[in-house]
């Protein structure tokens, strides 16, 4: 590590603490720094600390943390932009992801900052360049998005816009990195970046297969949780195939690159269609009400927590 | 259940036993049934029983065996397809993915079953009906497609032919859902089914980010390994995103829907590029020496077994 970002200890600024930039506090936290929470609405502020303190306890339950008190009193609740910013050295942004928004609020920071501070934002597939040209200091702006939630997924984004400066880019993977995540680098700005543009291309053939009827959604659910998803956990795809042909990924790609080619040109891209989203809807309202939403979202973090946990132990967490 | 494919113990042959046959006959020892496994190369033959308790062995060292001696006494490996056949109510067919291969083997099979047997094939992309036309018992056939290994992953897709007996297809559910495994039920043919459109489309995208140098390799692997693949262990891709909006599926479709077209708008399908592929096995290569894979298959085999067992204890497995 080179430069003010690395050199000294970061003090961190959350800005905007809903479930992203709450979970980026926890993260912080538990690595041993300071973190100075901010959001502009009073209600979302309140929540932050007994949230934290929830899921820390949680984590703290399955040896994730080893001491909640002492993580907790490293999350400060700031009532102003100011007080966040102040003396700052590492920036996560995590407001609504909008142009309009995104841009507005990286104007406040950028007027705030420290000149060698590093600012990430959280977007989850708009580039920095669009919301950070009219800054002073856009060569400290980058993306940094993680999977909700980042104290639970390690993996975090990393993608400079054009005028990112390579130290700042370096500062953000090395603390990343510091702080137990898994800082992933791309080389330069593409829509969706790579998690959501691979989320994306998985989600479009399976809303393809539910409208044309070769399935249930619950069954199409079921190939992944059941199935596909499982190697998934610990693996990722390319190490998936590397490991199913007897000669490795080039055997791999010489046996099947045929057939997944030709799955390819079956398709022509298209919008989700309207009436197969209405019919979706009626097929998850029917297995999960909306009433029970809030309390399915616990769960998942509750098995995410577990699952981290499991890892951990097993030795296959990064 | 009707007919006799459930009012009567199964007793099950495993046609082919290779890595996804020998998975299959211990999805079927494990749930109480009696196996007669048969592959016609004797060495594959002699591996099947020490790899067998081995991997029981495994099983039952973290709870998801109860009796591995008993397990292993229903598992009878036979010298001859007859020796297979004889009282099968149930075949597992598992030979080698080609055209040419399984429609011999499922002739051959057919001239040996009982009339009211049902036959699944292990086939990961081909239907059915490409196969099975000529079989005189053609209705009792269908494809049961596991995921590798069958006995760590329990989904299996069920994929009648236009002349699968619609009681054929019911029988193999009631069997495979008895046994332990999730079957999901496919209406019609389609190439590559539901799971293997899954994997490659987002094969697809992840190759052609890698051709065109956005990220590593190992890079694009962490997005999945330490991100998206988390919720998938467990949910499926509709209940991701039903649980990732306020309001539920409709409303993600509704944020998100058109992020996710424009994606998929800027992109022809083309094949993975030959030289792409090389680069790739050069970079999986350099991190895992060939003489490393059966090592790292072993790896993945006991990650995925522990994967179970923290199923099983957290209430997430089916």
């Amino acid at each position: 590590m080179t430069g003010p970002a690395a050199s000294a200890p970061h003090v961190i600024a959350i800005v905007g603490a809903g479930l992203v930039g709450s979970g980026w506090a926890l993260v912080f936290a538990r690595a041993g720094l300071r973190v100075q929470v901010y959001d502009p609405v009073a209600e979302v502020r309140a929540r932050i600390l007994p949230w934290a303190r929830e899921s820390a306890g949680a984590m703290a339950a399955v040896g994730l943390i080893d001491d909640v008190k002492a993580v907790l009193a490293r999350l400060h609740v700031v009532d102003t932009l100011e007080a966040a910013l102040d003396g700052a050295t590492y920036v996560q942004e995590s407001v609504f992801e909008r142009v309009e928004v995104k841009t507005d609020i990286c104007r406040a920071i950028d007027a705030l900052m420290a000149p060698h501070a590093i600012v990430g934002s959280s977007s989850s597939g708009i580039p920095a360049s669009r919301f950070t040209e009219g800054c002073t200091h856009r060569g400290r702006f980058l993306i940094a998005h993680p999977v909700n939630p980042p104290h639970l997924a390690p993996v975090v984004e990393l993608v400079p816009a054009p005028w990112t400066d390579a130290e700042a880019l370096e500062g953000a993977r090395a603390l990343m990195h510091a702080v137990g995540q898994v800082p992933v680098m791309l080389t330069r700005e593409i829509d969706g970046f790579i998690l959501n543009r691979l989320q994306g291309a998985l989600l479009n053939e399976a809303w393809a297969l539910y409208d044309e009827g070769y399935a249930s959604l619950a069954d199409i659910d079921a190939t992944i949780a059941h199935g596909l998803g499982l190697r998934w956990a610990f693996m990722g795809p390319f190490e998936t195939i590397d490991l199913n042909a007897p000669g490795g990924i080039v055997d791999y790609a010489a046996r099947l690159g045929g057939m997944y080619h030709a799955m390819a040109q079956s398709r022509t891209p298209r919008a989700w269609p309207e009436e197969t989203i209405r019919r979706a809807g009626e097929e998850r309202r029917s297995a999960l009400p909306e009433a029970g939403l809030t309390a399915r979202r616990a769960w998942r973090d509750q098995a995410l927590t577990g699952l981290a946990a499991f890892k951990k132990a097993s030795g296959l967490a990064p």
